[in-house]
């Protein structure tokens, strides 16, 4: 009888008859005698096509005017949602982000929710509605303003309905049926996780993996609410991302959760730098002015004969430009001889809480990577996680062989794919 | 220096190149030191194709969540507008309705303005902003839903705004250069009027000119809010609907303003009603809870053998099977003898308010009709205005004839229709 937070999709909700299909999952948790929340992505690809709309009138839309239009695909969604669900013989009232009382501050494009007072919603409730939320937006505290959440957007509105309803569970439905320990893609035996814990889908996240949103994954670790990620194609269980895996299980946990990749990075060289006090530091300031987002930094001893170092560090291809022409800028100043840039790299990542108690994961991970082959460019550590740089065109060996070595492979095939991708 | 309200409808926002033709026309009037606040309709065929999208998933959708459905379109449209007035290097930024201040009552689906609170639009403009006001929508002042205003809703919208902001003009956009002396595709002939006055105006709408709707001309009267109907597919004056055309002007108003004709009402008759006290009463009483509009009543004198009386009345030709199956239910009760049920009429309309001080205008009218071997049905008249009910047939003969008898054909063709018609 508790509350039952759920996210639907875009690709849930691609035409009409998957509109009725998630409105028939939806009856079937009221049915059962909980109170339904859910959170709603724009149908399949409505939001690329008012993304043409907008570039068809301007080159460089205003963002809050493109808040303003965004904003209307989650808004048709949700109405769509309702009335299915009307048309089933049970109520529903849709509200947009600013009436389900999402308040975030004032960043449009990638505002991000500072509070939820979701009155109106405990209201339609005690009412006896099903309740359905526009995903991806909000209302800014200050300007009242209508603000989109960026990436993963709806996933976070619907932690964080969650979070603020006290809900026993957030439930994100996606088109495939869970977390897997590598991109099945890529590892036709991966296996599905039953549980994880949120620092693991943390790096997970954080280290390529696609299903969840790093956002949504940190607000339901801050406020400990259980995220079932599960396919809306299936009644299949999912994976739940929960505070402690072993909790209530038998099992103990396994030492790694799962092999991440992610092909979105690019590396930059700085080539003879100066050996001295303040040089690195300039170059890091020159690209925090920029607004790069830096992944791993990874500087070398510099030559004793000729004092100086190389500088090397990865960040998202698409701040690759900026990032370049910001320290071309600085050139002179710093002293340094060349720069050197290449996007044909991506990165491997190794994620499992066991690693902390078990010594040994490194050295059999860079065994494993030697014997496929995989030359290792770059490498960052943190307490659960290791990462490596490799040639783009190793990647998948890379996965393959780690996922190998660490016994993750699944007996049979476990892993399908349903649909397209949502936001 | 003063406030220009303007208005768009569907027609004038088809796409791409037709939004940046209208940011255009705003900047102009920007340009020219006005202060700029505009209301919206959806693009073009867009709101049929939500209407299809819900009735995809829904045979009945209820009007709460199709309000919230439809008013996505004109935040799709005001959001491109204000984008592309952007790309011009103006600023300008959209409310929805709710966001202006629209305050209507709670009808879903045909929702009353009751208030306007342009609270955020004056701040806007203070700023230095150009204002996009989405069409058609509002806020409901008790429950706080999302509201549409029905047929005609921007219309509406632009003059309540203009009448809130104390507005100099509120400019109707749409795609013919004005209000016609007669409707152009059935008379060649017909004259653009200059000027033409409210209560005209409203008996125009009122009987079938599409050009204006009811509401909006009413909003106006009781506002004294000068209307400026022109194209916004040229650069001419269109028409100017005021309280007194004659104001500042030599010349002396023309006895008749136009003729109208409307080929959407049906007839019914009762034959055979029992002429007692209360038998009409308790007919249209039936139709009264019906929900059934009534337009035209006629009543025979009863033939004096019999007792017996008919009953005729016209009504929107949506409502006929409603009508007749209250009429139906009756029939024993009030002990008519039948119903006749005709849908092939259609009504033509002299309006003028110089009629009030000419007599011999209906003899004139029926002249020309039976010259142009019309023949009368029903007749109805007010004290600017004299309708007929024909044959459907005879529509085109009547309108031109009684066009021709008063004068009102031009020396050259002035109408030209450049695209659709919008909401």
């Amino acid at each position: 009888m508790g509350i039952v937070v759920q996210k639907y999709g875009g690709s849930s909700l691609a035409d009409a008859d998957a509109v009725k299909r998630v409105a028939r999952r939806i009856v079937e948790v009221k049915k059962a005698g909980h109170e339904v929340v859910v959170a709603v992505s724009a149908m399949g690809d409505s939001t690329d096509e008012l993304l043409d709309l907008a570039h068809g009138v301007s080159p460089l839309p205003p963002a809050r005017e493109m808040d303003m239009l965004l904003t209307a695909g989650e808004r048709i969604s949700m109405a769509l949602v309702a009335m299915a669900i009307s048309d089933l013989g049970f109520t529903a009232r849709s509200f947009t982000g600013s009436q389900a009382g999402v308040i975030t501050d004032s960043v449009h494009g990638k505002a991000k929710i500072i509070d939820v007072t979701p009155g109106r919603i405990t209201t339609a409730l005690g009412e006896g509605h099903i309740v359905i939320v526009a995903g991806f937006q909000g209302v800014s505290a200050d300007t009242k303003e209508i603000t989109t959440l960026g990436r993963g957007g709806t996933d976070t509105t619907a932690v964080a309905l969650a979070a603020a309803l006290e809900a026993d569970v957030c439930e994100i439905y996606t088109d495939v049926d869970g977390v897997f320990t590598a991109d099945p893609r890529i590892v036709r035996s991966a296996r599905k996780l039953g549980k994880v814990s949120y620092e693991e889908m943390l790096e997970l996240a954080a280290c390529g993996a696609k299903i969840l949103h790093l956002r949504c994954v940190e607000y339901g670790r801050r406020n400990n609410i259980p995220i079932h990620v599960r396919s809306s194609f299936s009644q299949l269980q999912g994976t739940w991302v929960v505070d402690d895996p072993a909790e209530g299980g038998t099992m103990e946990q396994p030492i790694i959760a799962g092999v991440a990749h992610d092909r979105s990075e690019a590396k930059i060289t700085v080539v003879g730098v100066p050996d001295k006090v303040g040089e690195a530091a300039r170059i890091f300031e020159a690209l925090a002015e920029a607004q790069t987002n830096l992944d791993m930094i990874v500087q070398n001893v510099s030559a004793a004969a000729t004092s100086l170092t190389d500088i090397s560090f990865t960040l998202p291809r698409t701040d690759g430009q900026t990032a370049m022409a910001a320290l071309a800028r600085i050139q002179a100043e710093v002293g340094y001889e060349k720069l050197l840039y290449d996007d044909k790299i991506g990165k491997v990542s190794l994620i499992g809480a066991g690693m902390r108690s078990h010594p040994g994961i490194t050295s059999k991970f860079f065994g494993a990577l030697a014997s496929a082959g995989v030359n290792i460019d770059m490498i960052s550590t943190s307490e659960i996680r290791i990462s490596v740089i490799v040639d783009e065109a190793q990647v998948d060996q890379a996965v393959q062989s780690a996922h190998s070595a660490f016994d993750l492979d699944a007996t049979e095939v476990e892993a399908v794919v349903y649909g397209g991708s949502g936001r």
